[in-house]
């Protein structure tokens, strides 16, 4: 484990990084100062990047936008990869009729079930409808009632044996530089653990989307595991699924992560990063 | 294992009887139909009887009264033990001082606070605040906003490390034949889940509650263990919590555990009643 | 919280102390130095006092004779109470004819079981004596093949759906300065979850312990909770339960807690004593 | 889903089949009668197919010649992928030197470790050797001594904060019609629980074997996802993965799942497989 270096002195080393977006590109402020400085850097060296990020609540294109409008050259939508295109794809493959009822917002539900398939809010699900609900999906933490709606889709589930799907495995987000929010992962655990059943997870650190981002890339060359890098600031998403991949992997300290925190966490976790930055900026 | 006995035949051979509440004596209809001649039949023959519920969210006076406007007589706050109670006598004891945060409604919190501490709802908890916070209560599953309120009491727990109290460890309770409602218990567990800390249960199966009402009805007379009986609806509760207290247990199936499913569940769950009755009625 | 305070000086505030026995009064390499002055100082104060111990495979005469062949004087059989007598206590309440299967050593077997129940190791059970097996008990890590005993173990519960009771909850215990060996309790939980049922157990941090001691050493005069405290090496058993029990309570770090953690790990566990000493000496 | 249909007039639908091994093409007693019909058949109809396989314990040549030896013919070990060869590929990539240590037998470590890595058996490690471990792999549930090399394996963990790699995810495996034998997974969840430390789990229901499979046939042609089916006797590794790798899935009732479960655990579980056969034959 390195510690202390300078980021693009790793970074040149390698021909492609993969990034986390929340407190890496950017955190609750906005973009992090300096990022476009490290993304020039990657482009001029000729390293191959994407963000791979468990944010299912936009599309591709609508966080590409996002990145774009926070002033930040260089990020289009096909080099994003998230969490909500894993639970889309598993959606177009095995629910191939019937509704999908979902917690989340309306937009969530229109990037992600664009499919040929009717998506119903929860809220909106009725007795009679049951029969042709063939799916439940966890999108987003907002859009919905929380009292009201999770109480729903705990009967829901347990009515009707439906595969259901977590779109995002984060179980908290961070909102201002000491406060946080429970995520759609974390609500779906609730419930999972409440009525004892198994959904189907998707995001980091699960391999899929490592395995997406890779096969991507080598449409573009070819590249090997030990030529990428992972970079991110949570152990248990970007670290371990990184390691767990076989590439590389980098803990930044510019996000959930924090620099009084990290060596007693890595300690207590077992989740060992190659290196350790403070951000990927310098 | 002995099935589809007639309760009455059961409890005339003990000296003592524990009934667990919701799902036992009334249902989200009310009163169990008949239930006034079973507790008349025990008043006759000289047992004794307490309810051990694990609703935190009433005093004993409330619940007496509850069960006397619904027409049943004869049941005293005396007879009545709720985990509030235990939860309350932890306050008394252990928090000498300051404030205490809760989550639920004004009721519960004077019921269960009445000790000389002053309350606060989650919700009107302030950052200049913290330093007077010396406890964390969860008392109720209703009289707050689930996401702004839950996410506060995230955040609050993150920044202080003062002692977090459950006062009822039931994760779901019926609100209707069919359709259940995430109780106290299960938000509570959703926190502790996500940071990571060690919350203070109370609650059945915890042995707290036996042995307070062991000890109160022993003030009344002599009571062995083997001279009493525990009855509820709920297996990982009530007949958990019963058995490790070392009394006989009888599973009803008026409530939570539906005869269908009630030896499936027995047989995976490894946990298994002396009795089976129907309902305490006949 | 209060750190760094002489034990005695807090002790002479109690009329009743509970103390946990390894990492305590003794450890890996015998007895903790000095501390007969601390049993001597209590006596003399008039302070009751109890051992309350996790550990289940020696009865209160072994443990007490090991303490005065060790050479401390003062520890009679009745001051010790085990996690094994709870284990007992259910035996003899719950199971009343039949065999009883077990996962230890005959020592602690015929002082668990000394009830009018004959017990068989595990590793004779034969398939034909299934019917006459009414309970499993796990007592020991020690005193069978952990591969072929345990792996016979998981297959007789799964075979009958009997009350599985472990008579010691902890985990780990330490057998060097910085070694440790897995606990009967570790042992259980691991078949436990693999086989997804419920099983018993006996032991700190669970009331039943605790209210035992209340109850004993109320026979002898009267004591109220806060007039207790409980001393402990281990967060999770003798400090939560303590908590819980709603007595005050002190963490020495003589044993499973050393000091450059303890802050850490009460910070990250939430389980937060009222006192911290280096030991009960001095 | 569909129940009790023919397997071949599933299969024949198929491009590419994967199959789980235990339970599917053999059992305790060897191979499935008549399996050698659904391979031929499956060959003649120019089908593709893999076998995918939680045994890390040895290689594909030696699974091959153990189907081959049973009678089998058909099955050359190219077509065979092991949850071992995703720890293997872990290994080469992510530990550039030092040793390893191992629990299981010399055969699975000399299979698993045969990249430039010298691998010492846990029994063999000794304190002075620290320095120079550089991982530990929980490589099968044999070749060691379950008391002494497991507590051995939690205290090099405890000291030495160093990836742990488990080969093989499973918890149980059948030994006869009725019994079972704890598992590599199984074990290694035991330390994990106990230490707290997160370890890296190979095999299904990961997606990283479905993708190792998936990228292995499209070398030799194009297949698509909704080409492919999963089968397997198991639903929290064969039926789980497959769903959320997004193909089709077939549970078959000749292993871990039996006829009279099969619907209640699918209830429970939610996890749910496409179709339902009674076994690969037919």
């Amino acid at each position: 484990m390195e510690k202390n270096t300078s980021f693009l002195s790793i970074a040149k080393d390698f021909k492609a990084i993969f990034f986390d977006s929340y407190g890496v590109l950017k955190n609750y402020r906005g973009l992090i100062d300096g990022v476009q400085n490290t993304i020039d850097f990657i482009e001029n060296q000729g390293i191959v990047f994407r963000i791979l990020t468990n944010d299912a609540s936009r599309s591709q294109e609508q966080q590409a936008e996002s990145f774009e409008k926070a002033g930040l050259r260089g990020i289009t939508p096909e080099k994003i990869i998230t969490s909500g295109m894993m639970a889309k794809q598993y959606l177009q493959l095995k629910i191939k009729s019937g509704k999908v009822a979902y917690l989340g917002t309306p937009n969530a539900a229109q990037y992600i079930l664009q499919a040929n398939l009717e998506c119903v809010p929860i809220s909106e699900v009725e007795n009679h409808d049951l029969d042709t609900i063939m799916a439940m999906v966890f999108l987003d933490d907002e859009g919905f009632d929380w009292n009201y709606d999770i109480n729903k889709t705990v009967n829901l589930i347990r009515r009707k044996n439906i595969p259901v799907i977590v779109a995002n495995s984060d179980n908290l987000y961070p909102v201002t530089k000491t406060d946080v929010s429970i995520a759609t992962g974390g609500i779906a655990k609730l419930v999972e653990s409440i009525i004892s059943k198994k959904f189907i997870h998707f995001g980091k650190p699960d391999s899929q989307m490592f395995n997406f981002a890779f096969d991507h890339i080598n449409q573009e060359g070819t590249f090997n595991k030990d030529e990428i890098l992972m970079v991110g600031d949570t152990l248990h998403t970007d670290i371990l699924g990184g390691n767990k991949f076989g590439v590389k992997t980098t803990l930044v300290l510019s996000g959930n992560t924090n620099a009084n925190d990290a060596d007693l966490i890595i300690r207590s976790s077992g989740i060992i990063p190659d290196y350790i930055c403070d951000s990927i900026v310098g």
